[in-house]
């Protein structure tokens, strides 16, 4: 057995957190297959799919508003570079896919920013990328938003509004900073 | 029954040609799974993955030094474009993947252009692109090469060597010609 001392060091995962909010999200049914909170190991190799088939995806809606296969994320790395990161593709023929101001079409795929919001039909998803090391699999945790991620445009705001209209609580409530990705730093 | 005149106009469908070659072929071991000149329809939103492990990879190649998944074809839509496109990543940890010029490691992707010459350990693959409309699906016709795709660069040539080394003939064989992309059309 090999010791605390000499054990290799543990690398860090890269992390997806990904926040949903759906307009009636209150009777939870189309959250319900989901394990909010609970970190989940995702191999590399692996496309983490979202939609309704659950034979097919590893993270299930159950909406019959939502495809059989409404999105997916691939892991990769950067060629000529360290940096993991993700891609996002549209698997939907009747759903646009917008990821912050880009508009997926059936097939689409993007890189996935750092900090974004994605939405399809009347979903919103805030999704965070918390860096890593590991090239075997990376972890995705889920959390439920608990008021809408994307402000209503037509309401006027009578109070400064966070960026994005999601109040860094929603994450302080985990006990986890929002990322902030500092272009200073190395 | 719809009537022939009133069928909807079949769509193209795209079809990746593969034309394989390894050293040790002729004993035809390490090709022994793969389905040569008969077309394969995968689903759009199907990986299509090369290697050993047969659970996982559509695509077998019966050969240890081949990794359990040695790389993945992604089938995509290029953003604001009707184009239909595809991605190739390296899935193996031990094994480079080269791309014409570009070395992948693991987990790197690029897009495959529409004539490439792959290569991974002693493996040679021709790749070739006939375009197509089809989101649906597309198809993937395995051939094998008779001779090395990559031409020897130490022996002196005492004839005009055709383009990378490969003869035309490979392909009109299986009366097909070879795909030329004449950027003027349209």
């Amino acid at each position: 057995m090999i010791s605390f001392e000499e054990a290799e060091t543990e690398e860090t995962v890269t992390c997806l957190h990904m926040t949903f909010y759906h307009p009636c999200q209150d009777d939870k049914m189309m959250f319900r297959c989901l394990n909010f909170h609970k970190r989940e190991q995702v191999r590399a190799d692996e496309m983490a799919k979202f939609g309704r088939d659950s034979n097919i995806c590893r993270y299930n809606l159950m909406d019959t508003r939502v495809s059989r296969i409404q999105f997916s994320l691939q892991f990769y790395r950067k060629l000529n570079s360290s940096e993991l990161c993700f891609e996002i593709k549209n698997m939907s023929k009747k759903t646009k896919l917008i990821v912050d101001q880009t508009e997926l079409g059936y097939l689409n795929k993007i890189d996935l920013p750092w900090k974004c919001i994605i939405c399809f039909g009347d979903y919103q998803v805030l999704a965070e990328i918390q860096e890593g090391e590991s090239m075997d699999y990376f972890e995705t945790q889920l959390h439920l938003a608990e008021v809408p991620i994307l402000q209503e445009r037509r309401l006027p705001s009578l109070q400064p509004v966070p960026e994005n209209g999601i109040s860094s609580a929603l994450f302080s409530s985990q006990g986890k900073k929002p990322i902030e990705i500092d272009e200073n730093e190395s």
